[in-house]
């Protein structure tokens, strides 16, 4: 397969923007993207967008030609994929997969949601339609109680403590506060977590990611072709491994405390880099809900199972510890624009890399991964990139 | 790239089944197609699906998830693609890609939709959401009324009458009363179709495709590891050619009576496949309406432009005509179940290629196109496919 780099990136703020259109969102950060990557857009040979909702919230289907059109892409092949959270790592994978194995050159992908605007029973109604509906939704389980349910399972078999639990989204916090493009701006302590308004037990809201309107594209190329598209030679990321694994709808025969999708996932994303977990610098994973964060580490392979809650807590996962995790501030405080969120953890490895992270930038990075989750881990998308030299 | 074959077809009789569910819809068709192939559940690697609006109409998004639990289909990655009534047309090819391109042998393809159970109203209000919401649909233009523009502005240019015009569903209507898994089975004539309840001029009911229930899957292979998954050696089938071609949402700047994506698209197939329109022996093309399947087949070079329309007339689309156009009946009248519409084009292709198609057998079948539009052809998926010697 030929390598294939990244040469751009955009993103709008994330936020709550209920007066601000897709169209809008969309130009803002595709233009963005293309503007950083030196390309001209005759150049762009097909486009990739993840879109969860927008069929039901925006009465919008076939987000595709709308990107095209707000971006003034002429008559290009375009493609949404709907992968409920995780549409954003599966439209860059498949914009990645196509370009490596040969049939484009240069592509453009990216994400978009518009949810603040509708009332959020519509949103709760709209984000559960990724679950089973006749088995799940029907008998009122929307997101929050699924993985609460894993939460009680997790916390008690491997004896975390609620209060443990508490300082993901402390530190997710702490990380947003250093990033201008997050949608929370505000620290937190662990009293104030496990004190927050409940939502499912054991969830406060502060375990709960956030609903946030936003978009972000990245452009990509063929390694081998990069001169003849940009002028760019600095700040070149390139895709060293691509993984997508995924399960079964409902979480009915499920195991609660590790998802098979994201191990696939990151079986075939390390192989196809040659690298294993231990040399990744740092990596943006899903944390939709506080526990989430912890399983992804250790499916991930950063830590044992039964121990990625503790080893947060000692520090591992901070800015400056073993593997930084989530430094944008991740889906809890960066914001969760949920088909956009696979390219926004894009937009924060490709940064990092680039060493333009300002105050949360991870020392050396060389190496980054993004881990991006739909529906009760039911697909999975795990992208691996690496510092151009 | 690899050779691909098709091994396995499957799909639901087309109808309007308001109390089935899409799982059972999906089992039906799904469980069909692995056992047309010959293959083993356990040697699927990956699953694609099209559907369009089951998030609005049935709550349910993921439905590459739903279809994996479905079908027993064991921890493996799955994508849902939405791209209206192109849906299945894309998910067809990100397969058929992927196992040319090397990435994987054997993968399961199909489409899923649901509709008949929802108000009329709601049907057409999710139907629409593939149009430009807000340039097109908050002012009241509805699908019929957007293909109506393009049959007035088609009817004008090229002097094509509405008596010709209504040549086009008399010849579907008949074709379908051959195919036992149509959703209509009912002769007309041409003044029935001009005396048909008007639906926006110069439409009548006649000219509209079908509102339908229905599910198809194909089981794509490798062709040089046949022998590793089935026993099966006739009725394969090869994809020959595959091409993806797109344009902007809205229908503000478009040409009318010429589609870009659909050019780009055959343009791509045809190069691939290595042949020309004058070798196609039978073509599925998207007649959501009367004048679509005119202007597809003058698009996909079958006809001079202006030419389509008077060709049909004069018979040269009939099931022993030069080229027949939708033996199965099409959208028309073996029904346009969306999400399932490219695949189940497709298993048409594919039962013609075998010789299986029986009263409505195209004599000496050897190539066959498919060809899948959606919205105002925003985005266009056309393969190719031969029967293995």
């Amino acid at each position: 397969m030929r390598k294939v780099s990244v040469i751009g990136i955009g993103e709008t703020k994330m936020g709550n923007y209920p007066e601000r259109s897709l169209k809008n969102l969309i130009k803002e950060a595709g233009n963005s993207a293309i503007a950083d990557s030196g390309i001209e857009k005759k150049d762009i040979q097909a486009l990739f967008i993840g879109n969860f909702n927008s069929s039901l919230l925006c009465s919008q289907s076939l987000v595709n030609g709308l990107a095209c059109e707000v971006l003034e892409l002429d008559n290009i092949p375009s493609m949404r994929i709907e992968a409920a959270c995780a549409s954003g790592g599966l439209a860059f994978r498949q914009a990645y997969l196509l370009i490596a194995l040969g049939l484009y050159d240069c592509v453009m992908v990216g994400g978009v949601e518009k949810m603040t605007h509708a009332p959020s029973a519509l949103v709760t109604e709209a984000i559960a339609s990724a679950e089973d509906y006749e088995l799940e939704v029907t008998k009122g389980l929307t997101f929050p109680g699924v993985f609460a349910l894993i939460a009680n399972r997790y916390m008690e078999d491997y004896g975390l403590s609620r209060r443990e639990l508490s300082y993901i989204p402390v530190q997710s916090h702490s990380n947003a506060y250093l990033n201008s493009d997050a949608q929370m701006k505000k620290l937190i302590d662990i009293d104030k977590v496990m004190n927050g308004m409940p939502v499912a037990d054991p969830f406060t809201i502060f375990d709960c990611s956030m609903v946030t309107d936003g978009s972000a594209f990245v452009i990509l190329c063929a390694k081998d072709k990069l001169n003849q598209f940009t002028s760019r030679n600095t700040g070149v990321v390139d895709v060293i491994g691509s993984g997508h694994g995924g399960s079964w709808l409902s979480i009915a025969n499920k195991n609660l405390t590790s998802f098979d999708g994201t191990k696939q996932a990151a079986k075939e994303a390390y192989q196809m880099a040659g690298v294993s977990a231990e040399v990744i610098d740092l990596a943006e994973v899903h944390d939709c809900f506080s526990i989430t964060q912890i399983i992804n580490t250790e499916d991930l392979g950063f830590f044992p199972p039964g121990k990625g809650g503790f080893a947060a807590n000692d520090g591992m996962t901070a800015i400056d510890g073993k593997i930084p995790v989530n430094t944008s501030g991740g889906l809890k405080a960066k914001g969760h624009p949920i088909g956009a969120t696979g390219i926004s953890q894009i937009f924060e490895i490709v940064t990092q890399l680039r060493g333009d992270a300002g105050k949360r930038q991870v020392k050396d990075a060389s190496i980054g991964l993004t881990h991006n989750l739909g529906g009760a881990a039911v697909t999975c998308a795990v992208h691996i990139f690496q510092r151009s030299e």
